[in-house]
């Protein structure tokens, strides 16, 4: 099954476009976590058990990982949820981009050791500079579009000849990157407007919309602007939000609430198809 | 020690702007490191030992370590050079970028578990993402700017109302972002023109060129266009061309002979200071 096909079976299944980011943070952790074997394996097991029926997609970041040397517990965590949740497809947030050989060692690196359903990837490099991950039809690829940093405007908001240039990556994204029908974009919830401008030039690509919740993004007004006339097409992500919403030994029942909460606040904007 | 500082130094001390860069891939490695314990480790001690008074920084590129869960032979390898040759500064090829808190973690990837002297990272979410790295003052932060590759121009090329995107990548960089004094550039060999114009634009700063050699860049043109008045202020490097040189036992000394003379038609190059 394509990644496309799987996330939105996941968000029919589970009635959310609801994306749950698992950075853990060591010193964020809850004791009983931070003292475990594998601090960030035990406690994703726990975000996860508690949200696996309340959202469309996982999103670890790679990044949290990597600054712990914990990457077999990044692995451990995604063969868990390929196990205990098979439909709700894993999406490695690694941002990367290389050229040609180096390329495929970084897809190698996300869909072969890692087994994620899709990456996050950097267009700077262009579309030759993706190939090696569009090339894993299975696999969805999304791309960086409209970042949701206060800074994402300095080149992605230039003008150039066709507009913005983050528009003119969500054409070539849907004109000339999505030989595969695998991609996606990635706008970020504190733009609202713009994520508007990208859905008329994409059509019906699903969009990766972090930003609400820590970051200040106006969910309605996200939902208003991204959202296609069938209900879908949007991956809501919250991280912090949901994994740290409770400290104590409760943690896990924390984020639960907190997640269904999201979701319910996502759902009450779709419109049933 | 500052990374330029640090750079330029080995720079005069090995008389060379030659950078090697270690990309082991586990099918070409010679039969003796394939069936060692750490082949990459392996590999790379041997280069680095018969190449350490040729170089002026190796620049392992981290794509090929973690495709093969090889972290540790990573940090083994760094800490090796750190070990067998101090003055000889490491380049983490990483190409990241993020934001905020992630960013930070990258960092801390890169400079505290890795301790690279310098990392790659992307331009594309704006300055704010680079401010994580730009705050190690002490380290270097290498921007891509224009990539080597063919497809590099699909954004980099694009045209904006300052120029085409890259030439404001350079800009920002010298303006904006060097506020530490600690930012390089990426440009590739295969544009010399395009070199020779993000020269123009941010004075004495050190450009990392790749696309020598397997790419197909013109020396001679990259050294026209790019060298300094005083003979420096690039840092040319090879990867495939140099260490996999030779394929038999004797890749070390084929590795060796290769570097050697790469670093002298680079010097021919050179105006003595």
């Amino acid at each position: 099954m394509d990644f496309i096909t799987k996330l939105e079976a996941a968000q029919k299944l589970n009635r959310s476009l609801l994306c749950v980011g698992l950075d853990p943070a060591l010193e964020r952790l809850p004791e009983s976590c931070r003292q475990a074997e594998k601090p960030f394996l035990t406690f994703n097991r726990a975000i996860i058990e508690a949200t696996a029926d309340l959202v469309c997609a996982y999103k670890p970041q790679i990044a949290h990982y990597a600054a712990a040397g914990a990457e077999a517990e990044l692995a451990e965590t995604i063969a868990f949820i390929h196990d205990r949740c098979p439909g709700i497809p894993v999406i490695l947030d690694a941002k990367r981009g290389d050229i040609g050989s180096t390329a495929a060692r970084y897809a190698d690196e996300a869909f072969t050791r890692y087994q994620a359903d899709a990456v996050t990837v950097n267009p700077y490099l262009g579309g030759d500079s993706l190939d090696p991950f569009l090339a894993h039809q299975d696999r969805g690829v999304v791309i960086l579009c409209r970042t949701s940093n206060p800074g994402g405007a300095q080149l992605q908001g230039l003008e150039t000849a066709a507009g913005p240039l983050y528009l003119e990556v969500a054409r070539l994204a849907a004109r000339q990157w999505n030989y595969n029908g695998n991609v996606l974009l990635v706008v970020g919830a504190t733009w609202p407007e713009e994520l508007a401008r990208v859905r008329e030039v994409v059509g019906p690509m699903p969009l990766l919309v972090p930003g609400i919740g820590a970051q200040g993004g106006d969910l309605e007004a996200v939902m208003a602007a991204g959202l296609r006339a069938d209900g879908g097409g949007l991956v809501i992500n919250s991280s912090r939000g949901i994994i740290f919403a409770g400290q104590g030994s409760d943690f896990a029942v924390a984020a639960r609430r907190a997640a269904a909460e999201l979701r319910d606040r996502i759902n009450a904007c779709r419109n049933p198809a």
